[in-house]
């Protein structure tokens, strides 16, 4: 098995032919470690803990199948066709009255469906990003939005987080210090809700407070929401969109609260942005599936997926709350974890001395895998950070996870007392996102 | 209605508060004229030679439908989660097979499923190309492609075709002119059999000699092959690929074999390729629908697709057939055409005076629409020709439209006789596709 930065692994690579061909951005392309290792932790025997995969188990595969395929026989001719670039205009209505549910008042003229927010995030980065332009994004931030700004060669200033989300304070100053320095800050990427990885919300309070500062430096704000509807008490917190409609960039998505596997996410965008992302969404894929977009319309016009919304929300529920009595159970003293509201995951700060990154083969060979704080940020934090995935595994088996987990960390600690700091490996910068670590 | 680069339009861009924000690259991304026009063309009464859309009702609906809904019931909670970016084994196999029928001895590592080749396209220009990289394409050339190399920046030379296809003099002429001028080729870009939107095909005597050419001055070959199973007498023609595994890179799709709406294309490439696309997709979708994926993969293990591609090839020469033959009977002298042996589209040159993207309005006026010339080119070349494509409408729809297209022609030879030539609006460069021009 060949690591990341191992010699065998640049050894085969530069009996590549094709190696002076490549473009300047491939140098930013390097694999989440996590999938260096897929194949031993993709086992069963291996708890699971890295991966993003929504707990699908909850959804009504009976009636799915029924209404899917009557939707071939019925409409196949459009289902299996080319569509526009847009997305499909009911769909885009739907997608309205969803975003309603967090006070956006959105025009579907304005909504552009996407292969997933994952696509919505790369064509927002290619119609803003030059070269060498500053995103801003709270540290750490989501691996998939560091890896497309990596491919458009867009460099990230993080933001510091703490328990209440962005810190408006270090925004203000991070803006300052790009200005002073020079550079363009081309947009802030946030995750307002149920941070990845973080797990935090942004209070309401500061959310005011962030569009202002964005609005006083003309920085545009792109929000990013996959998690907004997964509140474990029900709460809905307003988007940033739905008070500046004008200023931010609003990404969606099916696959938290109804099917990864379809790919169906959207963009919701100030008018004169739509057009340009319409025509970079041409050029990227043609146009978003079909067939996809008509599941989901008729997914929602059929199917109670409010109360989906719900089973989902009580069943990652359950899961956080496994989560955390085992964590508060076996952690070791120097352990520090959030309990999060909602979402998928708690971002677990290790005792000083263990390495995350360095730890994760001996974690998977303890058959428990995570994903490593260094993924998230792409300054080379974050080795003393993981973040746990509750979403995909039983109560039972996240509560295995962790006590595994717990017990690898008391080993490092160990390894640490007896010989010294683990020694990680060079810093790769952002990784590429992969449903293991997204 | 605003047509591109109208004053209106114009304006309504300075209004745009982003517009000092976006990237470079955006300067070159710009609307088709056809879907500028698309709100009238799409009327029932007009009848669309403009379109690339499948012949789809050729498709066994109810079969499909059984299965699709079958696979939802066993298979949905792999077919509704997340992917790899890499693509579904099963289907990565199954693909070898199908490119076995073009000699193509590939493995199923070394294929990336992606969202419709389109995605494969932009994909290879994403790892290949830094702006000001130059990419060889025939001239003419697939709209989508130019929208790609121009999202990269990449600088498109073009190559004549004559009815051989691309012109291996022409060819290695175009490659001494860019290493004359100090810049880098860094693929050719191809479409060997029934070119879109020249309808031409690469003679198989040829094929060794550009392969060669490219071989020598280190370029790297990007063959595009949508439509290389759909030839008219059966003859499936040796990919390029098949001779040479190590410098091309091969793009596949079951558009236009299967069905376009469910978006699944692939890139077949070397290894060390193939690592660096699986990259760059991740940053792009993170990964292609699995349902469509499964789909395919059943589809392919269940139905006679053999079957269903020989029904689609004579579909399609029966409309090809009505399209030449109103050709012969309608079209003024002056004009000349090719006779395609297999795919979508006919290449139509009006006599000298007439401007086809002028024409383009009164043509959809006197209810049909075509793809103008200009927008397969990069370099502001085709205003006097023309695509016709036949593979969606009736044979009779084709022969009427043929027939009002003759009469537009003629009428502009009159305009031109009494008023001199009509005025072409500035060249805009190359256009994104869309599924009106794909």
């Amino acid at each position: 098995m060949n690591l990341p930065g191992q010699p065998a692994k640049q050894g085969a690579r530069s009996l590549d032919p094709h190696l002076r061909r490549y473009a300047a951005r491939t140098a930013g392309m390097t694999a989440s470690e996590i999938r260096a290792l897929f194949a031993v932790a993709s086992r069963p025997e291996v708890v699971s803990l890295a991966g993003g995969m929504p707990h699908l188990a909850a959804l009504p595969l009976d009636s799915l199948s029924v209404e899917i395929g009557d939707l071939i026989a019925q409409d196949g001719l459009v289902a299996l066709q080319y569509g526009s670039a847009h997305g499909v205009p009911e769909l885009r209505e739907q997608i309205c009255d969803v975003m309603a549910l967090e006070g956006i008042n959105g025009h579907p003229d304005d909504v552009v469906v996407t292969v997933g927010s994952q696509m919505g995030l790369d064509m927002v980065t290619r119609i803003f990003c030059d070269p060498g332009d500053v995103v801003l994004a709270e540290g750490p931030s989501y691996v998939g939005a560091l890896g497309s700004f990596s491919a458009y060669q867009a460099q990230v200033v993080h933001v510091a987080m703490d328990a209440d989300g962005l810190v408006p304070a270090a925004l203000q100053e991070a803006v300052l210090a790009v200005e002073k320095a020079g550079q363009r800050v081309k947009f802030l990427y946030t995750i307002p809700n149920f941070h990845n990885p973080a797990g935090v919300t942004l209070a309401v309070r500061r959310r005011a407070e962030v569009l202002e500062i964005c609005r006083r430096h003309g920085i545009l704000v792109v929000e990013d929401n996959p998690y907004g509807l997964l509140g474990f008490d029900g709460t809905t917190y307003p988007a940033l969109r739905s008070t500046d409609p004008d200023n931010v960039v609003y990404l969606g998505s099916f696959s938290k609260t109804f099917a990864a596997g379809l790919r169906v996410g959207w963009v919701l965008a100030p008018h004169a942005v739509r057009e340009k992302l319409v025509l970079a969404a041409e050029s990227a894929t043609l146009c978003p599936p079909t067939l996809n977009q008509l599941i989901v319309s008729r997914y929602l016009s059929t199917h109670d997926w409010k109360g989906q919304i719900k089973t989902y929300r009580e069943a990652y529920r359950e899961r956080r709350d496994a989560a955390i009595s085992a964590l508060e159970q076996h952690m070791p003293v120097g352990s520090t974890w959030n309990k999060p509201n909602g979402g998928f995951y708690v971002w677990l700060t290790v005792p000083e001395g263990v390495d995350t990154k360095a730890m994760l083969p001996r974690a998977i060979t303890q058959r428990v895998a995570y994903a490593s704080g260094t993924g998230f940020y792409a300054d080379g934090l974050g080795s003393r950070q993981l973040r746990i995935s509750y979403c995909y595994p039983t109560p039972e088996r996240i509560r295995e996870g962790v006590r595994r987990l717990a017990n690898v960390i008391k080993d490092e600690m160990e390894l640490h007392e007896t010989f010294g700091p683990t020694t990680a490996r060079a810093i790769s910068g952002p990784q590429n996102p992969s449903p293991d670590t997204a």
